[in-house]
């Protein structure tokens, strides 16, 4: 953690984020290497190659044109290694390297509830999300949510007036659904908009996962209203537990399809939420989130061997396995399994996946 | 437990269990100390005057005609320690002394599951407890009820065609609401009637909750469809969890008032019912009930002195505590204490409650 990057770092951190095949877990694994993003950046080409495939790194024109778009939206970068970064996502393991904050970035800092769910709501399962909001916002509570239609506009709207964050899978400036662009505008003026992705980049169906990701990411708990089985708000709250948030949802009738998701969470161990203080008292038992000891720099410095490169590439399918798993089934040093994984992932050949898991790409 | 009693004997079980201050906790301890019915009879008015005050024992006449108005209905007394008497009714600690049932009995013993909620129901409750008591009826469960407005009438109605009981606070011939009449004459043939009343009875305020008791008992799993808090349905589903059987609630909108009891039981460990195979898997776990160990007659024969009847009764408050709180209190032994506090029982200045529980009367 440094207080905040130079102008340099900051392009070479970000050059190494918007790079191919680098996801947030390879991104981790680099930095801890190789101590720097300037020094991941010069090691690339070769750990790719060596991985069994060129890489192609971000140009620089591609990130004059990120730091340019966002300078004119009045959006600031923030890094995972700056002290600006928001403490509870910081807690992630592996964090996202980098968020774009447009509006009041000081929000994202503050204690933070999450409120989710379908975008075909009902009137009620509206009502119900915006007046919770809006007592959680008086209680001292950061709202944030997604800004979709249905529960998470209702969630900002009832937060307006306290605070409330909305997280996008496209750039900061990706106003989606259209009709909300009233609303956008008034979070990005009182609230906070946050994204992972570069200005000007238009969600498409692979941004949400990671976007869920930084809603629950950023919340101390995160209440499901309304939800069916198998919808993205089941998959929030599911993120929310691995990272040890609390989970809450709003129970309903079994005649109502909107209430299977929830009332499912609920069966799984989910608190019932029916108001503010359900959600009050679950923060109470809550301990506080702990950044994983990271040690930037200092890594490892030998290089795998191409046999046992190529081994632990056999081992991978697309069906996750622990990173330990492999390192058992080679019987090679830990340290070299993880940077074998790690070129196998650069060219492409491997993915790195949050939670220590591994498939192939 | 005898197969059946003789009729002389059946006279003395009825003739105790209608006579003023003989609870069922008094009655299992007159039946545990004596033997019989007839030698408790025999008993009484010596052990209620050594308790301070004389016993005015159910007379002749009331039995008589308590008799001949079951048999004018064609309904059956069966007495809890008979073959015939409901061997989950039995398994309770105490049992009622007797039931009356009108209608086919045999369906008391079959596998059976309680329905039960709000008297003023929405019809979406309604036609939810319905299907369920269909899907229940089905499967081979009768559906045990109290007939009253609301979810109880749906769950009765489901269940016609398969096998329903319904539990009444007063006599087998009390309908009540009256616009029932139909739906009780549809189950005094097709299901059963039951009561711990004596026929006649108009069942007024504390007789529901040795109907709940009944419903309870007769059943494996108890669910309760739509109840406000601090309702009937919830004591009947308290009742069901002290008694070991699986408490089922059906979860509901925060902002329907109907949902707060039943998402309330859902809080303190009530399963999530949300259609029949809900039930069917929580009966799935079920471990099957044991009758306590009676041991009827042969009980302890020493009376207690005075002084010791004296000081269990200046520890009694209108506080329930444990008969074994008294014991330790007194530093008598526990036979004498108890024998004490059916003397104190039958003079109306105990009230001896389940549980093994004891109060002021």
């Amino acid at each position: 953690m440094t207080s905040a990057l130079s102008e340099a770092e900051r392009r070479h951190w970000l050059r190494l984020a918007r790079t191919e095949n680098v996801g947030p877990v390879t991104f981790d694994q680099l930095i801890r290497r190789f101590g720097t993003a300037g020094q991941a950046l010069a090691a690339l080409p070769d750990l790719a190659r060596r991985g069994g495939r060129a890489i192609k790194l971000a140009t620089d024109a591609a990130i004059d044109k990120e730091l340019a778009d966002g300078a004119a939206l009045g959006a600031r970068l923030i890094a995972s290694c700056e002290a600006a970064f928001p403490h509870a996502l910081a807690a992630l393991d592996p964090p996202p390297p980098v968020i774009w904050a447009r509006g009041r970035a000081e929000l994202l800092d503050r204690p933070s509830v999450a409120i989710v769910g379908a975008r075909v709501a009902s009137a009620a399962g509206q009502r119900f999300a915006r007046g919770l909001a809006s007592e959680l916002g008086q209680a001292g509570h950061v709202i944030v949510s997604g800004l979709a239609r249905g529960i998470d506009a209702a969630a900002h709207e009832g937060a307006l007036p306290s605070g409330t964050v909305a997280v996008l899978g496209g750039g900061v400036d990706d106003i989606y659904p259209p009709e909300h662009a009233k609303l956008y505008a008034r979070i990005a003026e009182d609230g906070c908009v946050v994204s992972e992705s570069e200005p000007g980049r238009t969600a498409v169906a692979r941004d949400f996962p990671r976007r869920n990701r930084i809603i629950s990411g950023l919340s101390q708990a995160v209440v499901v209203v309304e939800a069916e089985l198998r919808s993205g708000s089941l998959i929030t709250a599911r993120l929310a537990a691995e990272q040890g948030r609390e989970v809450l949802a709003v129970p309903g009738s079994p005649l109502d399809p909107r209430a299977k998701g929830t009332n499912d969470l609920i069966r799984q161990g989910a608190a019932i939420c029916e108001g503010a203080e359900d959600v009050l008292r679950a923060l109470e038992g809550l301990r506080g989130l702990h950044e994983p000891d990271r040690s930037y720099g200092a890594g490892p410095t030998a290089d795998p061997d191409d046999a046992l490169r190529e081994a632990v590439a056999a081992l991978l399918s697309p069906t996750p396995v622990s990173r330990d798993e492999i390192v058992r089934a080679t019987s090679a040093p830990a340290p070299l399994v993880f940077a074998a994984l790690v070129e196998l992932a650069l060219a492409g050949r491997a993915e790195l996946l949050p939670g220590g898991m591994v498939a192939t790409a």
